[in-house]
């Protein structure tokens, strides 16, 4: 595939010694996936072809409004539920905060107690701290020091007092993976009045699963992460279940989300969900293949230490290479056009709260790599990424020391 | 221009009977505009070249972070504010939203009184709605029977228990402008401590302002109203002035307004103000004649009144065509390739509250149509609408008599 830089930032480019497209490994598909051409294509039409106001009455609007319900239709069945269950958002923060205090909101009458994980997005850590000030009691169970989480322990923390459950499927810097339908199961079991909302974005199109059959309340899941813009995303509510909206004034949405909808972006994702939940089941293998080379060789590495759980999602690899600090290498990676990140690319320059709930040490957590892949992702990639690291790590410590 | 409808819905095309995209008349730029092709390509670009996440810290991100300040000092730049002033949003609704439960919640131990007008859109009336519900005292202030609304009227209302002010610039269904910067003289002069917010989509690339010199602490705008995309919005926020964000978890946007960045909706918004502030000057004569001619011609017409004051701006005019519903009467004219609204398009199917704050008797708010223009708009746009009328006018009448 060829990437080229913008244009407009050539002064980038030619700073940076001008990159060779052709060679690039992008290895950060947990922070950003590149943009299918068929959604390009999908937001471009709807741009310059369907421009009409979705609410208007007339023609313009009507074929607006089409487009949009054939998108929903589109993300529903990628994502495997009613399009009715379907509500578009600006992405999987906004899903996130929608369904977090959506939920709380509609439910305090009943219950002041939230049950979520410690190592949960940084758009749910959050809308939890922000619950907390508004008189919600957040419990944050946290993960296993091997960076796995049991059901059980989510399940032992809900009460009749617990209105609401919050988890991620995958999480986006170890990929580990959470048994969600378990851990539904489990909690309703509990409380069966319990909501049960799942941040499924890192597990949209790479773990098959049907939301409506997964035993959760709400979902959320974003555009950019399956190869769709970014700016769009959308929760999952299941039928017959209410929550208050956070944003007012307006009937789009079922008035849940009101706001002229982002058209373009829409058709977008939905073309982006079609193709890539498309790829999904015949991409398991070439993953898993990829993420197993990769495991070994980086184990390989002196002082290379592997913080992902084995079950995690083959999509996701962190990896610690002690003795060079996360950015360091991450630079150093990038001027061989190799790009990983070090942990989430929403935190940047603080801390990883994900690897901190893990108990990892200092010298660990400061020297994490974040390996991310797509469908898209090759062997050569992975190649580069090792040869890369062999030749920078004992450069980078010889110079630490020296 | 060419218009063309989308191929996806070629059924909708083939049942209305072929409407001729080259002789449409879209009079309803109110509602949305079309998508300008340097705004399209520009979205284009951030998505097949410069598509990182501006949180990377990597080549990739840089460039995408450079691409969104790019856009942020254009939009600024129209806009007639400091770039570290702007926030992106997924569109006005929100961008009001934000500017409202922003100030209240910060401001509500200083007071709990807030005062706006009667005739604001529905993205306002909506979230008055809800703050009255978290205990704020919302003072809805009704325009003059002739539409106008003067700013002695808004001040009287301040006290020193007010803690917001929020008024739009421009009425989206009458065109009525606000004096923004007496009102902000004036409630300033009731009380120092005071938020004035400002509604501006149906100002901004309109009437000449610079955010920043107008008075205002808050301001409001659209990209899909001046021929941006839709699903893209901002908020100025004067230097030094702390709202609360309504959602919560990541830096981005100066952590007000977390959750990656719509880029390819941003740099085509970024475009799209470029490109029509430009306009503004050059096509204000041009649309004053397209507005005089049009009021000129309606007047003419037999039981048609102009609901919008004399001194509305010349991009919106509302007129009543009575004996015939507005709902009937729009769809006459769209058979003919004319477009227009009934009321505003956020309000579909529901009386407008606007008119109904002028206190319009129910035969004219019930026959209500609204026309609206852009630069792109043409005399030959307002003759085939008043031929239309002209034919259409005689025919419904009689068949509700007959």
């Amino acid at each position: 595939m060829t990437r080229v830089f913008c244009g407009k930032h050539k002064e980038f480019r030619d700073k940076k010694g001008g990159i060779d497209a052709l060679t690039e490994s992008y290895l950060d598909n947990a922070a950003t996936t590149s943009v299918l051409p068929a959604a390009a294509q999908a937001a471009m039409e709807a741009m310059t072809q369907c421009w009409g106001n979705p609410s208007s009455l007339h023609g313009r609007g009507i074929e607006a409004h089409l487009l949009l319900e054939r998108a929903r239709e589109d993300v529903a069945a990628a994502l495997g539920c009613g399009k009715e269950e379907l509500t578009f958002t600006s992405g999987a923060t906004e899903s996130n905060n929608l369904a977090l205090f959506g939920a709380a909101r509609a439910k305090r009458r009943r219950g002041r107690r939230i049950v979520t994980t410690a190592f949960e997005h940084s758009s749910v850590i959050g809308a939890m701290g922000q619950l907390q000030k508004e008189g919600f009691d957040v419990v944050f169970v946290p993960p296993e020091p091997d960076g796995t989480l049991p059901p059980e322990k989510i399940a032992e923390q809900v009460d009749k007092n617990t209105i609401l459950v919050s988890t991620m499927f995958v999480n986006n810097e170890l990929g580990t993976i959470l048994d969600i339908s378990r851990i539904g199961r489990l909690i309703k079991r509990q409380n069966p009045d319990v909501l049960y909302h799942c941040d499924a974005v890192q597990a949209f199109c790479k773990e098959p699963f049907k939301a409506a059959r997964l035993g959760v309340d709400l979902l959320s899941v974003s555009s950019h992460k399956i190869h769709g813009p970014k700016g769009c995303g959308a929760l999952y509510l299941k039928k017959g279940v209410r929550i208050e909206p956070i944003v007012f004034g307006g009937a789009q949405e079922r008035g849940l989300r009101p706001g002229t909808e982002a058209l373009p972006l829409i058709a977008a994702f939905a073309a982006a969900a079609k193709e890539s939940s498309q790829h999904m089941a015949g991409s398991r293998d070439h993953i898993c293949a990829l993420n197993a080379s990769l495991r070994a060789r980086l184990s390989d590495l002196d002082g290379v230490f592997i913080n992902s759980p084995d079950t995690a999602s083959p999509y996701i690899l962190n990896a610690s290479v002690t003795g060079v600090r996360s950015e360091i290498m991450l630079h150093a990676l990038e001027e061989r056009g190799v790009y990983v990140s070090s942990g989430s690319a929403c935190a940047k320059g603080e801390p990883s709260h994900v690897l901190s709930a893990l108990g990892l040490s200092r010298p660990l957590a400061d020297s994490a790599l974040r390996i991310s892949f797509t469908y898209e992702s090759t062997q050569a990639h992975v190649d580069a990424l090792i040869d890369s690291l062999r030749d920078l790590i004992p450069r980078y410590r010889a110079s630490r020391r020296g």
